[in-house]
């Protein structure tokens, strides 16, 4: 079986002077007028790893809290979590199903199934006060959204992740990974392939989508205001096998 | 509170030329020589990130599985996870913890403190037969020792991260991880300071050296040959803070 083996050499580029994102905005246009001011060069196969955050404000995925009406259970579980039960509300509208409450945080699969604290709903670098931000309603479908309209723009065949920032089980600290992806295969597979010394590998399937959309989090930072990062020189299939592939089936989870 | 933000573009660069390590071999200059054959121009806060495996053959982390003498509990487990009893007993014997069965794996936290499939034991890549490759006893001294080597023949400071292959809960496909650093904050933490809109970040604490082992793993790839990177121009808190702070006390796990 043949696998596409990276590159040798890969750069990654904050897109930097991304203005304050407003819903409606036509977040495609912004990023290669951003790249244009910044004189990056746009090649054939760069990657475009563009916070999810950004996504849903274009997508106007705001959420007013004094419009939620709480339902009989959010205020129940509102006073075993303490956590605001408009906002709990706002979780569960949001998802498919809850793994956990724990204090202050609701651990929760989200309506396109990836597992999230708080359904991924966003409180800090909104901008706006008495507001939640959901993430993108179908990040596959943004990615690939951005991903055409970026490729006309830029007249380039380019990949389009939408990232966000997640605890990991056993681990401490948060990383960036794939919510969303478009011109890119999330996997590189070597399952059936052979190692060095000619021996099958058996389980190696590479998330190769979380780690660019990690890579991307080394150069975009959190207070710095940088939304959207560059991969060059990565190679990869083009194959499109989206995001929500990334998701595991629940009876397949050892770590569960 | 001051956190280091990262730069704006940053290399990934792979160390190739590396031959296969042997247990006794000198990794370091092995990386120092590679690095003058390839005409890599290593600076000051260059970030080395060297796949586990090869620190382990060049520590003989090799056990022979005709030296293993399975125990009763080994012997009867085998029969339950379709597993050879000896591998069982070097997963025992390299952990601290059992946390699952399953067939074909263990679920196990090693006693550095990673929990990992098989406890990080493995079969792919290592060249000998009848042989189980564990994980360096001690990854986080392994990187320092590293380090420290590695800053004396470039005359440079540097970082090290000891990188391996994880599978994750809730995800398909693994990611790599850092199971050992040196010369580094494996945090970026965000916690206490102000978003761009002055509101507090109460959880962002970025774990950056899981990233950035991610970011070096796009260059490495499983077939290639390529056990090193170097991460250029990333900027980060050198402060000594090393990957075992990466592992999450059970007790705080929401995601467990």
């Amino acid at each position: 079986m043949a696998v596409i083996e990276p590159g040798d050499k890969i750069e990654i580029i904050a897109v930097k002077g991304i203005p304050d994102i407003k819903p409606g905005d036509d977040l495609a246009r912004i990023i290669f007028e951003a790249c244009q001011k910044n004189g990056i060069l746009v090649e054939e196969n760069d990657i475009f790893v563009i916070a999810s955050k950004i996504v849903a404000k274009a997508e106007n995925r705001f959420v007013k809290l004094s419009d939620i009406v709480p339902s009989p259970f959010s205020l129940r579980a509102s006073k075993i979590v303490k956590k605001d039960a408009r906002e709990i509300e706002a979780i569960l509208n949001a998802s498919r199903r809850i793994i956990r409450m724990r204090k202050g945080i609701f651990l929760a699969e989200t309506e396109f199934g990836v597992v999230a604290a708080n359904a991924g709903i966003d409180k800090s670098n909104i901008g706006k006060e008495d507001y939640l931000l959901l993430l993108p309603k179908d990040p596959d479908r943004s990615a690939r959204m951005l991903r055409k309209r970026l490729e006309k723009l830029f007249n380039k065949k380019i990949a389009v992740i939408i990232s966000d920032t997640y605890g990991r089980t056993w681990r401490e600290g948060q990383v960036d990974m794939a919510i969303g992806a478009s011109g890119i295969n999330v996997f590189r597979d070597y399952r059936g392939s052979k190692d060095m010394y000619n021996r099958i590998l058996k389980v190696t399937n590479i998330a190769q989508a979380d780690e660019i959309a990690s890579a991307a989090e080394l150069v975009m930072g959190k207070k710095k205001g940088v939304p959207v990062a560059i991969v060059k020189h990565y190679l990869y299939d083009t194959t499109e096998v989206p995001a929500k592939k990334l998701n595991r089936k629940d009876a397949k989870d050892l770590y569960r």
